[in-house]
């Protein structure tokens, strides 16, 4: 998705792991954050996402990059719980921190994931060291795709204004859970 | 694992999954059953194993293999419950009957995955026409020896005594949960 | 592709890698054996075809089974010479047995690629104890089918008569090479 | 493989495919070029190295990033002719410039191969818009390594000097081909 420059919005946590304080924007400027929404059981997470966010933070975060999940539950709240994500993340090796978007009384989709208008999950967004998002994806973007991204806004002088838009790319398919991955109902 | 021919114990499910009705050993006498042990926040579990038992039930069930999947939580008890395991299924689109294995008060493992010694999950096993184990391994076996092992047994007249043995296989790793699958503490 | 039993033709090999003697059907009587067709140019057979039957070969030769290569170039004929096949067998460690087809003069189609009426390549052909053809199949069948019907096969009784027709499965695409395969034209 | 800034030398190409007139490295100031060096009968080349550079030259041409090949022959010449080259791009669908490297009587290895010091194949190299050695290194760099390589050198303003050097990675083996590539004898 080819994404004019946004300023990203804060993300609203109500637990983190993988962290022993919470990580808020502000805090992060300066930095390449790859911010990549998630449900523990969405099959094309487990799959892609996930083990993708992990890959870019095992190799990149000393060069910079700052990867933080988000668990986006919009679906079988019961069964996604802190409780069972903690589990899943200890199961899967996960080493980067992951945040749980907080519920909203009465909305199904939960806030950050309302206030960055994610269409599903898994949904990768990029927010450049000005703190602006440059990559806006619902699906799996391939490695190739990610790491030009990532190398373009690391290659950014900080302070700098970004001059130059990501590469677009496809829309996910709408509606349900497929290969792709969980979408929201329209 | 080379297995000379036991008899397959009786499996305890407390709650069943994509069946209207519980399965019985003895009422699956003259069919080749394929049974796989799993747990939902295994990684071997999910990338393998139950994707592979989907596989065997969609090309094989008319010709007479019952896939039966077996839910043998032995970690994280409160994130893999029934209500849990229901929302796996339906996101992985699992159509294959899968019981739960009963829990053994003050016991980690539970009964069924006690009763067929099984070491940890995924474990894959086949039970001859005559009720009898032919297979029996810890790990991910690959699809061409699953095949083999399957289309060996279907061969077999009914009623008949067997009369060869499975091919041998390495067994799988020890302890916590690896890309092997997830072993029970030794 | 469901097939009747049919005898299986002799096959004609103008030259052997991987075997100090010829090998021809009524030496393998008794045995079961997967002859694949392949070209060292069409990418189906180099990334699925040739490393399965390798597989195969490796696993289960002690089990009674023959893997047998047949190298049929209908096409890009100066670029494959036996020549090329040897470098291309050494390169990809190939140690399954291949023969090079015979070419016909005036004909585009190798001798035994149109005794046994191949449509393209990778074509897997499985011959029984008997020396009848049960399984002929261009593409890519995957490895539980073609390991279900080896086992199938090599539970025969051997001397015995082939009761049982092998799975179907679906026929490949037409005309020149896709990820399927390299198809003759019609 | 960390490099300092080095400047690429002139490729010296006997042949060309998939262009209508030569290239040379002069003519490509002010482009970020991706030179993969690969034989037709490398394992490696033909799983990884040939893929991903078209896959590269499929979605970046238009961004500037000008993809070469660069058949780099060093063992079994008369197997891997330019006839047969040829054939092989056409069944593998190859859209890319690729040209042949030229031999040097009395040598193995082909001249080009010589000038960039390469130790076998697949090597791949990465020259930025100023015409310098950025990224130098035989065996199979993942797609995220070398996406981000490339959008960093993609975001360096043009003329301009580089400051940055690509992240350094391991060296592939040595002797003989096996699953990373085909090696030059020490």
């Amino acid at each position: 998705m080819t994404i004019q420059s946004t300023p990203a919005p804060d993300w609203r946590v109500g637990q983190w792991f993988n962290t022993d304080r919470p990580l808020d924007l502000a805090g992060l400027r300066g930095r390449v954050v790859m911010l990549h929404a998630f449900q523990m059981l969405c099959p094309g997470c487990v799959s892609h996402g996930v083990p993708q966010a992990e890959r870019v933070h095992r190799q990149y975060a000393q060069e910079g990059v700052v990867v933080l999940g988000l668990h986006t539950v919009f679906e079988h709240h019961a069964a996604m719980t802190p409780l069972a994500l903690e589990a899943f993340l200890h199961e899967y090796r996960i080493t980067h921190p992951v945040g749980v978007d907080v519920t909203v009384p009465g909305r199904t989709v939960p806030a950050t994931m309302q206030a960055y208008a994610m269409r599903g999950t898994p949904t990768l967004i990029l927010i450049d060291r000005a703190g602006h998002i440059r990559f806006h994806e619902f699906g799996r973007p391939e490695d190739l795709r990610v790491g030009l991204a990532l190398g373009r806004l690391l290659a950014e002088p900080w302070p700098a204004t970004p001059a130059v838009a990501s590469p677009g790319g496809k829309d996910g398919a709408a509606g349900g859970c497929d290969e792709t991955g969980c979408a929201l109902p329209e």
